[in-house]
């Protein structure tokens, strides 16, 4: 890859409840991370996303979660590599079928939530995750936090046959280990759009960021993610698309 | 298909409660129809159960139902058809996916409990069922049961390039129409293992049953209906097994 | 009762997910119809809507549903008349737990959805209905639909030593048997909010509304159906409320 | 209490999977602790347990879960303290709704699995459940584990109003700190009956046990952990009822 993709949670509508701009976002991104029914979704919900995802050219990736419908998949849950890695595979298939139904394919996986949280911080989970990927499909990215140092989540990747990519964030501030400032601290999140496109430009250039502590923080990042709540999400999906463009030509 | 496959239900096991010899039936069986996590089992079940089915060489059969775990898929629910379709495209996707980790595929459908019973009496859920089997993958085989006339529904599945498997039952008395007697119904249920061998063999053979009413009713058979729900009914499957057998020498 | 009684639909946000402007109906209507969980809504949803409606002094009511959240409780489902019962039993206790930890009590019964139209329609589900209210408090009214003839409802109603309070609806048309014309049809929606109120005051007045089929049709209602789902129904409820006060004075 | 009342988990069969010898057990335990549908069972199958209870004149205690019916409850959830204390009021209530209708009452409170696990460690979670039980009834007792010094618990119960029933149990071997032994460790569970016997009465006389260091350890135990899942289990308990009973004589 070339170039900095922007991922997106879309398709997280649950049957009577409508969640994000999905209609709205999806002409601007690259990568659409579809919701599997275990945090959000059901098979209508997921099929019309992904014939959302059809009409504007997005690939579509399995967004898998814990099963954890009241809790949108933000709780962590004590589950094993195996419950973990055999849910993943529930997940992706599922949306894989109904993928293959319009004539395309699940093209890559992003954990959802608590569980991509878990597997950042817990090698067993990391790797239940990589080895559902693996065994679905290995030619499938698996997407992961960029810090400053992926070693061993790379070394494991590599193991495993598995290509990684990693994601970066243009609305969040970094400390000086490139993860993501908690969001009750001040200035957790960029509320000023010009800032959240700098950090965008910077990181597609390769440019470092300035992390909490003042120190410059390189990170290698392969796609970006982005949301799609609200009109203020969706305008600052546009004006990085924008960005971006204009940085390739 | 020269002879009677033997079709049981298996991998209905839901977490920490067990339900079948799954283990006991499944050296005696052709396919497995594998429950897919709406009317019982989870993804770890079905991992096992996909495991068990490739052990002994059984072909294996998505089984999806209804949602309803605490009614075992039982209970009739007014779905729409758009909900049918891609409840059935979500569900034949997830056991999928759990088959392709383990080198396999999904090789034929047959929906379960109320949703099999809907759609034997309703054409529009029918066909919903029809269009996410050909949708998915049209090489799969359909069951659903053995009636005097089929026409209506082989002409419903040559018009999506569907092929049916149709299925007879040995246990079971039928009426002049080739529908089961009601459970409610003296005599609808076979408790004798000699007459259920005998029908087994009957439909084997291509010979005609004996109706309720005296009448005589062939029936077309591609596979047969068998369970494994406790230790009579897996004697009665060996039994089967062994004169189905026989017949073939 | 003398007075008309505004009852509405409230609390059914599901975890991440909002529905309703409850906060802005809330203030104007008589009786909370809250979702127990099975529909809608979890228990920290229900708690924080208990609480909205006591500040308010809005009588809570049980609103129990089938097992369906994928479904919003809209589609029927073939329960048994003991399966009825009990999960009414669940539903009220489970809310009315959550009332006596605020100091408050369930204080009537409205079934939601498919529940409440099968009840309607199949005396077998009524019954189980009324002896699950009989059952828990036969001192809470279950409110069901006011057609031209209740006298089967009410006799059963009598039988149990059970309240019914019968309601109406102002902003849909009737029949000429008093039952509301379907959606599908023209004009069975009043679009126009002075017909909405018009045929509010004529229900509380106990004057004829006009059937579709011109004929003069009496209703007897103790309460009235509002909605709470956009700006435009809450702007209907306070435009009720002031005629409905205007008239008790 | 005087005496050591014996507690079970009992109601833990779930739609059309059973689990456990309810109708074997309920004979010989004073409190039932049944399941409220978040781990286990529904409300008919609720119902039914609540009703053998009657038969037995066994007291009803409430056997609330985190929301995992495929984790059967024993996977933590980082759940907060506003959903652990909301979910206990929804599944205490709704036990209570199912007992009311059987002119009955829930009498006490334990939690289940994971939740009672974590409620053990964490202070926020114990507070929590606490107050769930306080605002709900707050005479009724919580069943909580004794260990060596239970000071800390017994001092937030205090401050609650509420009563503490500490529960030991008699197949377990415990460390020095009055914590259960884990399971994968030698000599966690007494297989033999006898040992088992004799710490029950070891218990229920106020004498020491022997921790797994050697030395000696008094437990304060109002309540017996005793189970009915096997025939092993079931005989168990009716040789600790025996012995307790000629105890008492």
């Amino acid at each position: 890859m070339s170039r900095l993709l922007l991922n997106c949670d879309i398709g997280e509508s649950y049957g009577a409840w409508t969640m994000g701009l999905d209609a709205e976002v999806m002409p601007h991104i690259d990568c659409a991370n579809i919701a599997c029914g275990f945090h959000a979704s059901e098979p209508l919900t997921m099929h019309r996303t992904v014939a959302l995802a059809i009409e504007h050219g997005v690939r579509i990736g399995a967004h898998p979660a814990y099963p954890d419908l009241a809790g949108f998949g933000r709780r962590s849950m004590a589950c094993s590599p195996d419950e973990i890695e055999t849910m993943l595979l529930y997940q992706i298939g599922a949306l894989d079928g109904i993928c293959r139904a319009q004539g395309t394919r699940v093209s890559y996986v992003k954990p959802h939530g608590a569980l991509y949280n878990d597997m950042m911080r817990e090698p067993a989970k990391l790797r239940a995750v990589m080895r559902a990927v693996a065994r679905y499909d290995a030619s499938l990215p698996l997407m992961l936090m960029a810090t400053r140092d992926n070693q061993a989540a790379q070394a494991m990747a590599e193991e495993m046959g598995l290509l990684l990519w990693l994601e970066a964030f243009a609305d969040r501030a970094y400390d000086a280990d490139g993860l993501l400032l908690p969001r009750s601290q001040p200035g957790a999140v960029h509320e000023d759009a010009d800032t959240v496109v700098a950090q965008a430009l910077a990181l597609a250039r390769g440019e470092a960021l300035r992390a909490s502590d003042g120190s410059a923080l390189y990170l290698h990042a392969d796609t970006l993610c982005v949301h799609g709540d609200n009109a203020g999400s969706v305008a600052a999906v546009r004006r990085i698309r924008e960005a971006l463009r204009s940085l390739a030509e």
